[in-house]
């Protein structure tokens, strides 16, 4: 058995290119490519978003909504666009949203954005990796400022450490502008390294871009405590007629369900302990060229709810790393530059906007199948839409 | 301000429902849907997959491989359609999966499979909590035929439970054939559970069909150590020889890299200890129709690796909740359709051999990204291909 | 400089030996040994359980209580002996023993219970890994004949194992009588291992009796899940006047500082949700001979309250992985004899009653420790009793 | 059945009340307590230790080194106390104490240090929460001039925040001088929110002094990246003769174990990573009058090792959150004064020495307990030494 190569061309973004990869695999693998093939991006376009092109995965978008948001970015009422393959996912969340818009909306905030690199430096010895740092806070301003010389937009705010044997590993906090960030704080994180290995008085023994903890693609405890992306809290108090009318439930019924939740959260040792932000963050990613790889890192976060002194419910959502952006990586393409003006979040001043549409997306989705799992419509409705599975 | 709603059609799953939606939201918002607006997929064909359709967003689809695979199932030369934004993604796994053929391929074994749904059980006091665990597994057999009754293919293997308090925690585990199986858990402990709140001889005084310790769409060390979904372990040797014609650097390099970031992911209380499972995950997850929602609890796992006596690499991922399926959901739909084929995993009895893939593929990344990040190339390969971040 | 070693006698255990000893360390180091020699326990007692003995640490032991208790083996009213050093301990104890008494007492269950020991095992591949297991299972009762065959009281009640690449991690599940039974576990298990070793059609690459997921002496997410030593849960219903006339609280606010602390507890990773299982259980132990290190284990653990139907406060303790003993280790000597005798608990058939008693404990000081609190009396009454930090 | 209240007298600390309450307890419970009320301490000196004061445990002090110390504070030999009833823990460490000093001891590095205490704030919604936090930042020197007017050492060095929902999550970080400081820091922040509650510009709605993130008492996460108590690393490079001719094993063969419980620890999520820190811990806690409960914030770590240039074994132990103090506490009763002072570490100034000592003795511990279970001599020796159990 040998390897055949996939085919390289001259120019391996035209059309040309595109149409004899998918012919290579046809004859290679026997299937057929109709529907991949159909596609109205110019696969010129997509030079900086994949290589091997061979045509498009189409993803079903349902609309949800419309949700009233009060942000300090998303102001009004909002039709919300899910790519997903998962029937119910659309029909649930548009039901959330009524919920939520009926009893006044969502507020949401971003507490804070940072975006990391996280090089790890090694010593001698423990104490030598001490004397390291205090070298360093000495010379954040140098630091800083190597960084910055790469980039345009971002901003090294504040550098954190922490000592394990003789070895210091750091996370380089970055504000990012509209981008989600994580090549512009790769590269001016290389340019501050080198820097720091050039002019540290101690002896580096070891040195590595990434030590790992900027947890880049992956869920992590740091991540719950120093958001990565944006720290989206999405609130709502929703008022106890609106439970009663449009779920057949009470505030007292969903705070039960949620005390015995939160247990089983801390049993499980869960990422997050709502029922479900991954299925409209992943669906939102998806539909405005968001990487579909951050929805775990987006995907954490705490529920908390209370009842008011009216006896409504407060409802809230707080996600800590919610890595989104509205420039670069897929958010130019063709079709999700069109969802994304839907949310008019297309383009530079938005990012901070788009986060709390996706705040106040999960708090719907999270709202509406606490809902249905306690009015025991959960199997049912799934029945009805979800038939094939 | 006010609502205004979505319009709906007596039959929403229309071409003619479909466009009227979307001018209705080009009217609303001001965007134009002329590229979500173009696919090949029959709106028909949706029904199960999404609701308020408005068309599709076209992802682009790039190829990886080939890359030679000794699964239980996958066994042969495989090209791995890759759907993602991210720039430079397709061409790190090719070159991964180079590396990992030419050292003789990448074995995976799946160890285990489960799907869960896990029912909360409260009674008076943990007394009353610890006899009617007694009796649930006295009338195990009882609860099984129940919930099998509800469908063709699933098996409820084994009941987990942990007692909190005078609560019950339960995770029912059940093999759910070629589908991911949610929702045919769900309905088969649905049924289970009515006949425990019909026949328990213990006064149940709260029951929910969920105590999220199935940790559904949510990362959780649970998940971790129980698996949900299927257990996938890839390995491969990879040589010394390899390791500096293609990507100059040395087994010794790699290990050493990871010893310290294995210190980082303990550190950062990561759900992966590896670099990037996420990206190919998600990338193959969209690309064959799969909930891209699931990329949550997939992307966890462990990487271990050796020197061997011959000076080479053993090099290992375990990842213990990989969701995937050849049946239901996304996988029928025309595009995801066509990526199944590619791989030879369309219909019945190619679950296990889609998820050897999803084990290969991940393995060949990692491989790749540690390779760059040590070569120093990782800021400038990223600034060659995605350019635009 | 150069090493001076502690003198070592014929017979290590007798007076004239721990004598010598003091003065050498007088000499070494200009300390005076005469209250750490003043002691009744003779030397030639401690042979299990100290080497190079100098004489005994004074630890003052105060008297909490009484306590009810409604256990299945500790019933009817307890003096609880807490040996500490820190002022206010003993008092605040006392005094959520009075509030728990009040209220008609508290019930404690051991809901299950096992020891550990956790070999390894390690094999080509991970696919001969999984066939072992296979045959590991069939061959169970084999295994578990050859480690019971080394100890009266010791079984073997089942074997957990995970797979991660081509190792077996594996627990080893004992029930030890009233030892807390570590070493009757090391000592069965290496048995059972040594017939897997000479006995496996897989050969064996590599074999440790510890791959470290009993977490011996150390915290785990594993050991709340999977009990090692008892799984105590405690629970009360605080009555509301108690809570008014003894602690100037209500079950509402008890319970709305719960909801944020818990969140708290979230966000920290906490081993325990409540606020300082630690310390009771630190006293208890010191005072009846338990090994003082488990006191990380034991600690781990979840509050669950709520509020009755009739305005009272249920509240609960759950504490997964209690060691404690009442034969072996320091549970024979002198002093934490006659501490264990005060509680009924000397001797064979009385470890299940000091595990509900550790469990009574903790839920008595957690209740006054949150009630002082809330009362605002946590600073001044550390003040008026703890003086000196 | 009624409640007998245990006697209370005018002076409660004086040897007649305490023979009183031994009497009323043996007429209780049938115990006797001639032990327990063998003691040399004046009862007069508990009154900051205890209540209800009925006598001592006396707990076995063995000696164990001496070990080769490189601290700041800590320098030559040490002879180090170990109140313990666990045979076998004085010898292990003994041995790998002797294992380290003939390899040319260990050096030992403080590389933080901090005590919290860590108050919640409430708000109207998640925006007044955040125009809180700037509002406290732009106030820390009146807020931290108002904490540090309760105490003569406390320094307030930085306040820690995170926002979940409305609510703010803070950590005060102080540092204490010789003190653990726990107390020290509840005054100082009770003191410091006094001004807040005052003072904030945004109406708090509710308050707690603690938010339960100092995680008082208790492991978590959190302490294991921000110190709680000091951050000690203690390193040693064990030469390879030194392992084959004192413990017949090799670098290799200790770090091809390491390599596998790593994998171990975090598939149990272990809160230490290496054998058994709380071993030392706790007997070097007891004898020397810290708060044995702390065990559990000390117990967490990180091991780490390499294999050297020259074929010898670095190995260290980093401890983020060891609490251990010179003064206050059970530091200056009677016998664990006499210990203290054998260490070198009696009274002022002394409280990173000690931590020092804690570092090297955790070390040495784990280095023997390594090699003994490669040896094979592990449950051998439990066997000679433990024999009750």
């Amino acid at each position: 058995m040998t390897r055949t190569p996939i085919p390289r061309f001259e120019d391996n973004y035209t059309e040309q290119a595109a149409q004899s990869r998918r012919d290579f695999l046809a004859e290679q693998t026997g299937a057929s490519f109709e529907h991949t093939g159909t596609y109205s991006l110019p696969p010129e376009s997509l030079k900086s978003n994949t290589e091997n092109f061979i045509g498009v995965v189409q993803m079903p978008v349902g609309v949800a909504g419309p949700v009233l948001i009060h942000g300090e970015h998303a102001q009004g009422w909002f039709y919300v666009p899910l790519a997903t393959t998962e029937g119910t996912l659309v029909a649930s969340y548009s039901r959330g949203m009524r919920m939520v818009s009926e009893s006044g909306g969502v507020k949401v905030t971003v507490a804070e954005e940072f975006m990391q690199r996280a090089p790890l430096f090694e010593f001698d010895d423990a104490r030598a990796a001490l004397r390291f740092l205090k070298w360093a806070e000495e010379n954040l301003s140098n630091i800083k400022a190597e960084a910055e010389k790469t980039t345009g937009f971002g901003k090294l705010v504040h550098i954190q450490t922490w000592q394990v044997a003789r070895m210091v590993y750091t996370r380089f906090n970055y504000t990012t502008g509209d981008a989600a960030g994580q090549n512009m704080c790769g590269k001016a994180t290389h340019a501050a390294c080198q820097w720091i290995l050039k002019n540290s008085p101690e002896a580096i023994s070891y040195f590595a871009l990434s030590g790992a903890i900027e947890t880049d693609k992956k869920h992590s405890h740091m991540n719950l405590l120093h958001s990565r992306g944006k720290r989206v809290i999405a609130e709502a108090t929703i008022k106890r007629e609106v439970l009663q009318r449009l779920a057949r439930t009470t505030p007292e019924t969903i705070f039960k369900q949620r005390q015995r939740s939160a247990i089983g959260a801390q049993l499980a040792g869960s990422a997050y302990s709502g029922p479900h932000s991954a299925n409209g963050i992943a669906a939102l990613f998806i539909a405005t060229g968001q990487d579909e790889a951050n929805v775990v890192e987006s995907h954490a976060g705490m529920v908390f709810m209370d009842i008011t002194a009216d006896g409504d419910l407060y409802f809230s959502v707080t996600l800590p790393s919610v890595i989104c952006a509205t420039k670069g990586g897929g958010t130019g393409l063709a079709t999700q530059a069109e969802c994304l003006k839907m949310l008019g979040c297309e383009g530079t001043g938005k990012a901070r906007k788009l986060a709390e549409i996706v705040g106040a997306t999960v708090l719907a989705g999270d709202l509406s199948l606490l809902s249905a799992i306690l009015a025991d419509e959960w199997v049912s409705s799934h029945d009805a839409y979800g038939r094939n599975r």
